[in-house]
């Protein structure tokens, strides 16, 4: 059998089950955005994302600046989701010898700002030769109170942050010829995929404050990401349609744009669970944070949409897997 | 200016020339074989190797279950060479979709196995797509009393742990056709390239105990290795031929075993420098641990070898570096 008829995520499930979690010392393992270790009194945070050329990136379409800033910023979208602080950082790289130096030197330059705009230090890494551009960060944070895909229950309101399926609107407008100062009006859906911004104080404030009972970043998309926070914590959910906050871009640019914003990945929003009583409380942060109610988790199984006044359809969770 | 003709040497320092060590928390930053890190009361060590096929292993030479162990090990002995102890890893991972799924079964129970025999948990990671097979793998652990490159002084003893050489020498047959499990003879050095094991216990003791001033793991070969001890301590040393270990199966095997003692790579020992009057606990350590004195630091910089009674000459370093 060859990987290919396999799925990302069952290769994730069969590891995790290989590796289950164990000790005391890890409090959450495979599965989660992050892991959350307890090796003294601090619950730290780890976390890593892989990015290749060609399949997580595409070099004619990203400039390298931007894509030193992504490759951090990517894991620390998943440090928000935990509602963690970032501190450091290593940077594996894997190149091609043809490489122009002037391209790792923006690279690095990009990476070094996103690092010091979050706080973090880069304190390590590898280098290797490689036959296409291989990035691997890895992270590194404190904890606080972790928030896990798992805490969700029947009833808890659900809300993202941002608007949804820009990135994967900049992404097509790239593939287009849509290029990042040439063409003003699309700026910011060029700017969502090739330079998101990790939620991180939001993530924090949520967590601080214990508003939100079960959180995820949406890098897969709506559909697939509410799958992964749905299983984790043992429920289904409704999404209200016209409740999902889409920019004026996407509607500009985009013949439908709903479709990308429930299936297109790479927003690196949070998606988020909150028990009703929070509302007001998360109503007064939506004035400081851009955050939209969507829909709320229910016991039975299964996600949902409803379009106004119309009844539920069930809602495929669609996203790219690498290996399919 | 193609990245070819910078050397991975020269990336890594105008990496940490662009990342200077930040804040109280970085113990030890970028350049050294872990970063040590204290976020909070314990000190933390983080290390990460990137291995990519025909670059740093080669699929039709290396089993899988091997290859899975030596993933981990590798960056285990960057914690041994700290006298750290490792605690959790993250894998990540880059496959063609045309893998056999087999291939990766036993990659995975070679890194489980390794993990066990190491106390290590296996807490999260990254999948993707790639064009050859791409590993990174990072791992947090305890530093304890971390011993950095940079303790060495002049008047130390140098000394390496286990023979030196076999794992270049394993590479050699394994490419002349020598297999594990067919030419027994030649196994320990087809082992010694395939599944070089970490030298935790010792690298801890030495630590523990106070015993070495100076501790870097064997990756890039004794000249380039010590080299990178030697710049860190600001001194020289003088290695003495006719006392750097050399296995009977490299004897046996190779005709000049003291050139890949020198420079052949991935042997995965720790070479360390120790103050004079902690020869005696070393000796009685050798009981224990195979370790060997091969020389001493000196005030005078650069490297030299003396053989017997002639008079020293000056060591070039030499090793394989990715770039060039």
């Amino acid at each position: 059998m060859k990987l290919r008829s396999l799925g990302e995520r069952d290769l994730i499930t069969a590891i995790a089950r290989e590796f289950p979690k164990k000790g005391r010392a890890v409090v959450l393992g495979i599965g989660d955005d992050a892991s959350v270790l307890k090796p003294g009194k601090k619950l730290l945070i780890l976390t890593k994302d892989l990015l290749v050329e060609r399949v997580d990136f595409f070099r004619n379409l990203h400039p390298p600046y931007y894509l030193g800033r992504k490759s951090l910023n990517v894991n620390l979208s998943d440090v928000a989701a935990m509602g963690g602080r970032p501190r450091f950082a290593l940077l594996g790289l894997g190149f091609p010898p043809e490489t122009e130096t002037r391209w790792v030197q923006e690279y690095l330059r990009g990476f070094k700002r996103a690092a010091r705009e979050t706080g973090v230090s880069l304190v390590g890494g590898d280098i290797s030769k490689a036959a296409e551009i291989v990035i691997s960060v890895t992270v590194l944070g404190e904890a606080g109170l972790p928030v896990s895909r798992g805490g969700g229950k029947p009833g808890d309101l659900l809300f993202v942050s941002g608007s949804l399926g820009d990135a994967q609107a900049g992404f097509r407008l790239l593939n287009r010829g849509f290029r990042l100062g040439r063409n003003r009006k699309a700026a910011p859906l060029l700017q969502a995929f090739l330079n998101p911004v990790p939620q991180l104080r939001l993530g924090r404030e949520l967590s601080r404050r214990r508003l939100a009972s079960a959180m995820i970043d949406l890098s897969d998309g709506l559909s697939v990401d509410l799958m992964h926070l749905c299983e984790a914590s043992g429920v289904g959910a409704v999404i209200e349609l016209e409740k999902v906050p889409l920019s004026s871009e996407i509607r500009a640019f985009v013949r439908e744009p709903l479709l990308l914003a429930l299936h297109g990945g790479e927003d690196f929003q949070l998606l988020f669970s909150a028990p009703p009583e929070n509302r007001a409380a998360l109503l007064k942060l939506s004035r400081v944070y851009s955050i939209a109610e969507i829909g709320h988790l229910t016991a039975r199984k299964g996600i949902f949409v409803v379009n106004g006044e119309k009844r539920r359809t069930r809602l495929k969770p669609k996203g790219y897997e690498h290996f399919k």
